[in-house]
């Protein structure tokens, strides 16, 4: 092995940061691919990080004034075509219910019957059904604002599916309002663009460029469509969180007819905005390394697990003893608002191995408790942001007094490392040469990481865009909020540009 | 109108108790049918309460061990037909996928394309593709018990679709459980069906029967099956929660084998379990009067309203400003281990129509301030498990002090009350004349209010069973835990019989 550390995931990062990210998931048992095609399997640990994504967010949504309600999983192909651009984004992705029972057919085998008089599609999304609704909700301006989120699974079948990232069926949520005036669905798509990032960053510990999406980007419909995107550590860019301004369109689409205060018959402005559960993958790729998933302690399923290190079994009963009484100390103290939450592992194998499963997991803390810590009335304390090399004792009442603050100081680290990481891989670029190397991988042995955020000035044609993403397979990610302003040459046309926009190779 | 007290609800459960229910959910604003045949919109009141029933047994799930996960909502109809029943089962009302995208005919008109090579089913219910997961991960009796609970929606396509109570799409959680021995499954499937009618009693204020359901209405592919069973107040019968012992069929037709601790190959013995938004009609139609909901407290979105009663605009801010400061400190006080969910109602609306929509929401506790309470420093509070001329002036202080007690009085007198309804409602029957009498409607201004619950003898044959569903409408609910025992005769057929059966009509 020479200098080379072992590491618990094989392949790293550099050796093949693809693979890596599936062996990441495999060890940390989070999800897997399942036999239905294109769809996963969330597993325990994968769908505990979920639920506190929710929880979180959901929290979030309420207190800017959402409320809850659910949609119908089907969509009348009619709905569908009520918005031009619309059904011309989701047809080829579409899947498609055609019948309603099954029959056994001549050769005794099952097959499909009761045929439909009009097929149906599996939501892609819902602002077709959920604007059929509002149409029939709405008829008076004191009916507006409707500010409705939807936690769901939606289908869009995919070619080259890759788990967490690009799913046949995926969850997540889809705020959907309308309003009597567009500067209130304009200040409604900002607030939760800013919601999202507020979460990326205090909550999954990512920072996310926000900004609007370009014409090719844009959601089909929408008038115009915002983002918030995040570095991976392979440098390539995940769109973390989406906020669509839909002007009119949808309402003219459904008939969101309103009587205005002046008593105008007026159609409504919508908004639509979500996440997905790509953020979970946007998470691994964050911040996993080559031992392992590493979860932010905000949305960590487990805080701390203590380990009971028992050589012998002679001092079994009081190791068992100190460590029980430990885990309702731990529990008895709070992080981030709630009882923290902490687990004994008393799984009846090897020492080593099962340390190195939580390490796998990415537990913010493990504590391992050994008859030396018994004596001594401590606990040797180990953090998943540090190598396991820098474990050390503490005096059990000076971990438990500091375990909020060792919790919180990991959420921060995660955050400032993340931060860096990108600041690193940020560039300004100004000329097209420059740009062609920079997204030109140096490495051969390491053809997935390279490049990273480039910010370059565009003239803000659509068919350079698609140019560049066919021939250098870069993109516009966004048109950041942060670097508004500066005026400039687009580096590759020499034509006037308005601002910098952000280049990038993407997920 | 003469004697007839003006009701909230037209018509009154007398005079139309289907019709009834419809009008309570809309009154209350629950949910709708969606124009996607079979399929209901949940509005926000309705999801509220959705939301609060998954947040308990969500809890009580964990409680006993249970984690949750996610799988795919397609399920490829060959794991379907694995298990012969349960195929047999489902196959008349299942949503088929055919095509994965949409392309424009020569008519130029939008039609499924990418026809799939074998068509996927829109789970009905978990079991094939749980178990076919369940098989990958079992390989020695060291990995079981799995015990794996999924909050999922399915779709079984209904013919006669009825609001919350029978739609092709419902939400429901299903819980699939694996154990290494017979005995240990067994221990599950009561467990769970305990934890359902703790639920039922505690929560939502519902007594149910526990027993096990005939072999006619045993879940398809199941050993056996078990239910409570609830009365409404038209005296159905309404199944509100089912446990399954599903041996090792499941378990056969998936391969879910390990090895036991003594080297031995064996199949695993499975169970499953669930309840659904069926629920929320059940609690509809136990608790609800003419004037609309009731819902139990621990289950209510809101549980205090407060109403400002302002008929001059003189007093406006000094009644706001009281209201506020109710509010904070209604707030500030705990329910069930909760802060306590309060609202000022601020709609600018006349204040009877603004009043009677919380009593059609069934909120617990409305609050009614004018200028008098101000003045004397109380609050006007109504019940809503009491008429509104039973409302009355408190001092603020006591009713501070006692809003706790007085939403703890309310949730145990609505179980109270139904209890008494149902035990009204039950009979013990020895002839088969009694039992046509008691299933046939006396008053024929209300065919839809009678019977209830009878206790009778049966000697166990199906087929007998299925001529009284064919001929009378009634059937088997379940064999009651809680009179067995008691041996006799068959009132059909004389044949011996091991104990009383409940039958009643049922949804």
């Amino acid at each position: 092995m020479g200098n080379k550390q072992k590491t618990a995931i094989t392949p790293t990062r550099e050796e093949n940061y693809p693979e890596w990210y599936q062996q990441v998931i495999k060890a940390a048992d989070m999800a897997q691919n399942s036999p239905v095609r294109g769809c996963m399997v969330i597993k325990p640990w994968g769908w505990a990080i979920w639920e506190n994504i929710q929880k979180h967010l959901d929290r979030m949504f309420k207190e800017t004034g959402h409320v809850n309600a659910y949609f119908p999983l089907f969509i009348p192909l009619s709905y569908l075509q009520k918005e031009a651009d619309h059904v011309e984004g989701f047809a080829k992705e579409c899947a498609v219910v055609t019948h309603h029972r099954l029959e056994a057919g001549p050769d005794g085998k099952l097959r499909p019957a009761g045929e439909l008089e009009e097929p149906l599609i599996i939501r892609p999304t819902s602002e077709t059904i959920i604007g059929e609704m509002y149409a029939k909700w709405v008829q008076s301006y004191r009916d507006l604002p409707i500010l409705i989120n939807q936690w769901a699974n939606v289908v869009r079948w995919e070619m080259r599916p890759r788990i967490f990232l690009r799913t046949a069926e995926f969850l997540w949520q889809e705020g959907h309002t309308a309003h009597a005036t567009e500067e209130e669905a304009k200040i409604e798509t900002m607030k939760m663009l800013d919601l999202y990032t507020d979460f990326a960053h205090n909550y999954m510990a990512i920072p996310a460029v926000k900004g609007e999406k370009s014409e090719a980007e844009r959601f089909p419909g929408a008038v115009a469509t915002y983002s918030i995107e995040a570095m991976m550590q392979d440098r390539k860019a995940l769109q973390a969180g989406t906020s669509h301004f839909l002007g009119q369109n949808f309402a003219r689409a459904s008939q969101i007819k309103f009587l205005s205060e002046q008593g105008k018959e007026e159609y409504a402005w919508t908004t639509s905005w979500g996440v997905s559960t790509r953020l979970i993958g946007g998470l691994i790729m964050t911040h996993s390394d080559d031992n392992g998933l590493i979860v932010p302690p905000r949305l960590a399923p487990l805080h701390v697990v203590i380990l009971p290190v028992l050589h012998k079994d002679e001092n079994r009963e009081k190791v068992m003893e100190y460590c029980e009484t430990l885990l309702k100390a731990i529990k008895a103290k709070t992080y981030d608002g709630e009882p923290i939450r902490a687990e004994l592992d008393t799984r009846d194998m090897q020492g080593g191995e099962k340390a190195w499963s939580w390490v796998k997991k990415g537990v913010p803390v493990t504590v391992e408790i050994g008859p030396k810590e018994v004596e001594s009335g401590s606990a040797y304390v180990g953090r998943r942001d540090q190598d396991r090399k820098e474990r050390r004792g503490m005096a059990r009442e000076e971990f438990l007094n500091r375990i909020d603050e060792i919790l919180t100081d990991i959420q921060k680290g995660m955050l400032a490392k993340a931060t860096s990481f990108r600041d690193e891989n940020t560039v300004k670029i100004d000329s097209k040469d420059d740009f062609l190397s920079f997204f030109t991988p140096k490495n051969p042995d390491q053809p997935e990481i390279h490049g990273g955020f480039a910010y370059a000035h565009w003239c803000g044609e659509k068919v350079l865009e698609e140019e560049l993403a066919k021939d250098y397979g870069v993109s516009i990610r966004n048109i950041p909020f942060d670097v508004s302003g500066e005026e400039g040459k687009c580096i590759f046309t020499g034509k006037k540009s308005a601002q910098r926009v952000l280049f990038a190779k993407s997920y």
